[in-house]
């Protein structure tokens, strides 16, 4: 258990790390920045590449939303659920950490800027309402809860599970940046937050709230669907 | 059935909201947005994620020029054929419903801004005429099919399938977006279109007629061309 | 081996009427264009997607260069040669017929805008000379059989070949689509030249002899690096 | 053995020429260039494709960093180290030295542009200081170790690593070409500063070390997490 945490812990890191870390970064570079597209990537990326590695060893769910989706989906036992998502918290933080070591190496950088925040309403990069904040993230989450259920059943092909999650996860992104900054992870909302402090904390709530309901209606909705047939555990797939 | 019929109306819903949402919230915000190949790459993920996802309940067609074109080349009966249409057109109305919900939770949206509809001559991105855009549609559609066939083939390396046709409806958008805005579905069609009313819906007829031809010649010369094997009825391939 | 032809015909239809498509169509679009990152991208999807649905049919050539360069590394009967190099030609030509017809639906086209032909010296798109074209031909033609020869070797994973291989055309197009609008593919060069006449025609020995040189030698290459093992004939590596 | 290090030269070389490259001619085109999402791309897709061509020749390690982490992570033996470490580093310059050939047929090309050199302070792109350099290139490598022992893991899928590591690398690059322009690989940052000369050969030890120590880390620390099962020792998972 306590490999399952620590591997937990440093995957949710790098989520935060790599996601946030491209936005913060690289986004916004003159004439050579990578754009959403660049982070939109970076997040699913890191997903891909965590899930190959630690998929055997956790599960590799780097995420509250998912785990409570799992398991409100029957793949996930209720007692590691607390464990998992403290680890994932304080990896999502330390990764968080790491970041900002590295970003206040530049003399511009300030957190004024929002360290990647998720936000809503006069907080969110496109302005939008805190009731499209809450559906957007709610659909997503179930729509990335439904990908994550059919993509490690039993009946999908195995191995590719990692590549269609990391790249639901970059899919999610390539919508929703401008909503909320894409969120789908209340983990990875909580690391820049705690940073940031203010509005940042003051909107943490949307971001663990939607994104829980969603992830756990698409547990339900894919249980519901899928045939029946013994399934895989692990995010993996295999 | 109805889980299958489930599963197209939910995939088809996930199409619309995650291509078309891509192009509406994101591809036009100010430095960062994600342009063309942001909405390319998010219409091909759609289907690369839920195919892995619901390949194995209802085969993932999600659009009604790949359901019949699989009839057309043998894989798939015509008596399922309009139950699948009806939900593949049904989940892409209610993808369009959610996207607007979304949407319009930004004072600055307007459905006059097109929603991501597809059109030709003077509603063509590029103002491509309308000989154009049926050719454009009828020959996407055609390779789009062939690939879907080949890929799902039983001589093709078994679990790639998704990739393979999810990242073929990436390579059609990045060619021909400034086209038609690109359909080769007509469900993806019809959902945006119903919002927007007028020319949406007066142009539509093209977005049904050239991608079912395509999509049926399509199915048609790959079945003339494969090798005599079993094949996989299933387009996840496995 | 009717059959055969038919596919590397439309194979490499397919691969001009896509890549160079998404240049003449889409790259620079205002503001939205796909840039020569879309359009790498769409030249490697191109080989995704018809390595998967042909290359248990033809073993997915689609280009004189790696019909030679496999002939060179043992993998590629030569009395096939011939018929492969004049399939894959007027495929191309065929490729860029299409294209012609649905971009010249568009009142500002013109064949003057070059029609992505490949060129050297005042037709590089960067301005490089003949010498550093040339060598820039064959050193990515050399590279890219060299994967092709091994990615589908027998000691290679099974499945992944046409991945690795559409990819490496990808890289290829990110690293000299300024050289020399890229090639590295005989046929894909002729397609476009043949309709834009003068200078293109001209300039089109290059694009003949810089990529089977570098072709064969990639072939050759990694004949003598690969370990003694059966190996796998189709470039779909199964 | 040689044809392991004639195999280590030739995939150091492609993943200088391929992502140096793309850097050097591609990246800053006008309008229409490819930015730091396309290096990111083009560095991960050398490894993408080298891995699948020769990982099952010499494991395509490319890079001392990975070969030490390896050794570190008890995958790779000590004897085997020196002489893999210097067919990278020859590899490297043989790389830089054709994209130089290429690179000066253009009048416009100077080495005083960096020729993708790796640096610090004032030669980082985003002018970030010495140590957030050195913090940046120890966690990056750390993490990219981390999934190379993880997905060449007996228990992960077969046949996904070189997706997984090659895309951990483009992730690398997405989040760090402002920082340091990206090493995790000190023969990638050998092979230009040799010809640019000057700072980039001073600030060179930093790309040496940073990467080695993080390298190490990383071996150990999956090492110390992973299961106990039988290990392939090829990079490319098979």
């Amino acid at each position: 258990m306590l490999k399952k945490l620590a591997a937990e812990f440093i995957g949710t890191g790098w989520l935060v790390l790599g996601g946030c870390g491209s936005a913060v970064l690289a986004a916004g570079f003159p004439e050579l920045g990578i754009g959403f597209v660049g982070v939109s990537l970076a997040f699913g990326l890191t997903v891909v590449t965590m899930a190959y590695a630690i998929g055997h060893v956790s599960g590799c769910h780097l995420n509250p939303a998912v785990s409570v989706g799992l398991w409100a989906g029957g793949r996930f036992s209720g007692g590691e659920l607390p464990p998992y998502v403290i680890a994932q918290t304080l990896g999502a933080i330390a990764g968080a950490g790491v970041l900002y070591l590295i970003a206040s190496g530049n003399g511009d950088f300030s957190l004024a800027g929002g360290f990647a925040s998720n936000g809503f309403a006069e907080h969110s990069p496109g302005g939008y309402t805190m009731a499209a904040a809450f559906l957007c993230e709610v659909v997503l989450t179930f729509a990335f809860l439904f990908v994550i259920m059919g993509a490690t059943h039993g009946s999908a092909p195995a191995g590719f599970a990692p590549l269609a999650i990391g790249l639901a996860l970059t899919l999610i992104h390539l919508i929703s940046i401008p909503v909320t900054n894409t969120s789908v992870n209340p983990a990875r909302s909580t690391g820049p937050a705690l940073f940031v402090g203010g509005w940042a904390v003051q909107q943490l709530w949307l971001f663990w709230i939607a994104p829980l309901i969603g992830g756990a209606l698409g547990g339900v909705a894919y249980r519901w669907l899928s045939p029946a047939r013994p399934v895989a555990v692990d995010i993996s797939g295999d």
